[in-house]
């Protein structure tokens, strides 16, 4: 391990996946947990022990981006980061022709712009960390949230696919561009509903076999981010073992 | 056939698979060809005989699409909407890094903002198309190019790659919502240069054969709008025979 | 065209896209039908006004084939082949641990090894008829029938699936070898139940809008096979309208 | 832990990837090696400490199969079955018109028949293993070896590319059929050359950092089977840094 104990930076903290990244990732690095809010950010950052900061951002807002990520510089300057996560979406579904234009775009927000912005901040950061060696025992990495709607386009769902679809075709064309150059760029495709306390609430009574774990999902993002540098994934999907698709 | 000529809408149309739409359905139909410029479309209109109109629009301007379909319903009141094709892109290729803000967002305002506004215009009319009846022998039909990067994201295509996913996205998404609808909404994934000017300039000397014809991909356009009810496509792939992927 | 009226050779002929597929390529070509037994090709044949052949083949047999191939170039020595069509399948639905190797491996025999030894003995046919100009008008074709199952592996469809999946990858494979060399291969995804007598007797009741009809299924296919050189499909999806997926 | 230590049964093992499984796997369970000639198997098991057996097996003929499972039966009775691997292929490429009937369906043979015979043999212990919860932490599962042409074809591997096409078609069947069930079936896309004294021969001087490492490509598989039942993968792909695509 390098003498500064790396940086792991996730975008989108909240209950669910969010909690679990920072847990996971937060066993062994630093973390910096952007969320819109500072408040869940930093209850999480309490709740996994505390090292590292909690930022509010608003990863679709290139000012806030770059705020955010000046603010981690200047806590952890020299610190490689070790890895990056961009765990965002926004969710409409309605009929098409009641989409309002913002509505439609609030999807391109998270899915298209927020993921750009994040990735321009974090790859100068993972190629350095790539290059000098210091990032610690792996492969420095981004990795994007996926789910059902990033293979798949319902009826009723316009806003949210095409932010999944773009996301994960950005995810791909960054795989290729920058694996050559030393980052591990991955996508993860979540494959149902997580248990999260807002899904349990919605689906009252739902057997817990239905939910995916979200520690483990984190475990998975974990994983990619360990692999050996000769054996890399782009894509993995996650679902129940009842799930029937 | 109806007693009122049924109207296509064409939204993109310059030199090479514009030209070739607008002469294909303006065989039967009265065409609106929407391009960035009066002048191109104008020209098209003349070339194919002329009988419909060019509206210069910036289809990625809500404003400026809402004034071309009211030009067109002024000039067409009544006439039912037979096809709407969507045929706009943006092309950056540059290293994901040196990409600004906004050059990534051009790929979204044409493959992601451009289809909605024009899908939430032409929807409404191939609807009421197809329930009275009166749009002639066919389904009506919404219509979008895509390209090789719409199923495949490369290095240093972000801006391309995440526009043509989202178009392909939107497209699957309107396809399983208004299909039931009586609207055939498809989607054609061009996979290779076509035979245009431009592409004969760049490549000098290239053999022909290698091209895609532009008026055969719009043959592929016309035999989508025409089928059956009961066998409908969602995409098609068009590429040359010497083509090895 | 040329002096001699070219020919098409469609294998698995029945009620159905088989019947269908006679109907509309000979309009244009001398057909040679296969079929388990001659009696369902010799009534479809005599139903299409009668030019051509009726072979009792069983297409997964290399003797039988062989026989079926020989019968035809006697009858029609010097005739180019225009179309070969692959339209056989066979379909076991059943939990996997209750399939018998010999219930599996049917799948196999008509989506593997049927399509090979059909397109061993049409390839060198469709190449001749290419390179001699003397195909008529439109490039030699050799066209496969898919379905649901080529895209997606349900539970209790191992059978059904891997035999479909495989003549997907044969299709695809000789697609990119014989593009090049002037032979059009494609692949057709029928994805829904057909309008057929079966099916009718079936699904009694069931709304005719939800059923493909095959007429339409062989348009597509005459489609296909008439594209121009600068503009050919490898795969094509049919559904109906009504379908949501 | 169970108090009889659990299986894994891998299916084609030599130098490489198999040779790779069977350490990693060796590391918690008894093995039972299967490959065509005991003598590999049983140096492999050697090399790797020695708990288990080598089965000179042909998986592609049922009644060496079967006589294979009796003798893992015999040697292990009321041991769980932990992980069953089926990592075999064969590799013809030629010509489309070259290819014989034999040489096209030993694709098959490996592809489709013996990963169907493995199947059918090895799910009833998993499911017993599973529903008695004697197999240790983890779930029972059932894991298949895809490569590059498990997702595209191309001119010339008809016979490599229909058996991993069909492959992967009964990994998803069964991975639908038996996830329910308490099976994990998951399908790994090797996508490139991988690390063996073989290739390194064929490739002389290839930078190795272009090669997949087969240690961790089996640490993949023994990921997918420790992963939780709440988030489990069905497909991972893996390919080294550097690959482009």
């Amino acid at each position: 391990m390098p003498l500064l104990k790396p940086l792991a930076i996730i975008a989108g903290v909240g209950p669910g996946t969010g909690a679990s990244l920072a847990a996971r990732f937060g066993r062994t690095y630093t973390v910096a947990l952007l969320a819109r809010t500072s408040g869940a950010a930093e209850q999480i950052l309490a709740s996994i022990g505390g090292d590292g900061i909690a930022v509010a951002t608003d990863v679709t807002d290139p000012v806030s981006i770059a705020a955010a990520f000046g603010r981690i510089r200047e806590a952890y300057a020299d610190r490689p980061l070790a890895a990056a996560v961009y765990n965002v979406a926004s969710r409409v579904k309605k009929p098409f022709l009641e989409l309002s234009l913002d509505e439609f775009e609030s999807g391109w927000a998270t899915g298209g712009r927020g993921p750009f912005l994040f990735s321009q901040h974090a790859l100068p950061l993972l190629l350095t960390a790539g290059a000098s060696d210091t990032a610690g025992a792996y492969t420095p990495s981004l990795i994007f949230t996926g789910a059902t709607a990033s293979v798949k386009a319902n009826a009723e769902s316009a806003a949210f696919a095409t932010q999944k679809w773009a996301q994960r075709a950005l995810a791909q064309s960054l795989a290729k561009e920058f694996g050559p150059r030393g980052v591990h760029v991955a996508h993860v495709i979540v494959d149902g509903p997580i248990d999260t306390p807002r899904i349990r609430e919605m689906f009252k009574g739902v057997d817990e076999k239905g939910l995916i774990d979200p520690d483990a999902i984190a475990d998975a993002y974990w994983w990619l981010h360990t692999q050996d540098k000769r054996a890399l994934t782009w894509e993995v999907d996650l679902r129940t073992g009842v799930e029937k698709w």
